[in-house]
């Protein structure tokens, strides 16, 4: 059975990982045939978000630890994350991705990625091993791979261009496919950059699983 | 289109809505051509559960705060409710169903629902309109439907017993399946009660959204 590892930035759209997405990830990885293995970096969140009215908290919460709820426990700080375990990568969205994984979100081109996350998804370029990225996540990717290597973010024209000018190559792409970087084995959807409901967002998703794991 | 209500209790299987269950009911009202709409009560949760320790965590949560995680933010308070404007009525599981819905997780067959969820849920079952209740949730019905009314938690036999205790009629039932009590218009399906991964929980509640919707 191939082992997917998944990085997790909390526990919802606005602070953390999207939810539907991480779920719509996990599920479709189960339905190829493979398991996951939730992670992610035991750091504080940016901020809190009240997902009901959209302003800030004064709380502070651990990203590890509320990205447990979406994993019902089974997670490990991604310090902990060896790659030779592992078969491939997945990193869903949400602000999180770009408030916590790295700081995307408040720095634009300027953004550093969280150490931890950083060496673990640097690991899987490295070992050749394919990774995909969704949503906003694929900010990420310029850092982690250099320049050249090719993703999407779906259309968004500051995203897209921030994308470019951190040094990857953007491609526009529709919610229901994916792009895939053959030479990388790296692969991008939109998800909910685009997405109006679930349904859209897990075509996509659904794909690209489908794709990283032939490829793993 | 069909207008589906869900009552959601949090955002983590712990303290609140099972994630997962929660995601997969929203993403087979999709799929079934329906639409979903959140609620949740305006209360503060029983605890909150650190969920990569499962300790207790000194904090307090409000339950419609943290579901609307889970919803993106589309969500009301259950009070605001009104039946007529839903076809059918959907009620994920996690032990926020037993913990802030009701007090079952504390007193049992003792347990009361919390005034604004028991008068939501007894306006579809005195419309006749379909209900489907998933997981831990079944717990609520006795007090809802009455004496006689037919579920099921899947085969926990303490949970079985103070189900029928509370005047219930049990019916044990596998994971992939769920539990029609015809007269009443009343679905149960065990879930994570049984469920060892989410392949296993979308078995059976794909199967009850498709019968509820059908019902509505």
């Amino acid at each position: 059975m191939k082992r997917i590892a998944v990085i997790l930035s909390g526990c919802g759209v606005f602070d953390g990982s999207e939810i539907h997405e991480a779920v719509l990830s996990l599920h479709a990885i189960e339905q190829e045939g493979a398991s996951w293995h939730c992670f992610a970096p035991n750091v504080d969140q940016h901020h809190v978000i009240n997902h009901l009215t959209g302003e800030e908290s004064p709380e502070t919460r651990n990203v590890l630890i509320e990205a447990a709820r979406i994993a019902r426990g089974q997670i490990q700080d991604v310090a902990e994350l060896n790659v030779h375990q592992y078969d491939a990568l997945l990193v869903p969205g949400g602000f999180g991705a770009a408030k916590n994984l790295s700081d995307f979100a408040l720095k634009g081109t300027a953004c550093t990625i969280h150490p931890d996350v950083l060496t673990a998804c640097q690991a899987f370029a490295n070992a050749e091993k394919p990774a995909g990225y969704l949503c906003i996540a694929p900010t990420l990717i310029p850092q982690i791979y250099g320049s050249g290597a090719k993703g999407t973010i779906g259309s968004d024209p500051d995203t897209a261009h921030a994308f470019n000018t951190m040094g990857g190559e953007h491609i526009e792409c529709p919610v229901h496919d994916f792009v895939l970087d053959q030479k990388r084995r790296l692969l991008t959807t939109p998800a909910y950059m685009l997405a109006g409901n679930l349904s859209e967002a897990a075509s996509g998703i659904n794909k690209l699983v489908h794709s990283l794991i032939k490829l793993a």
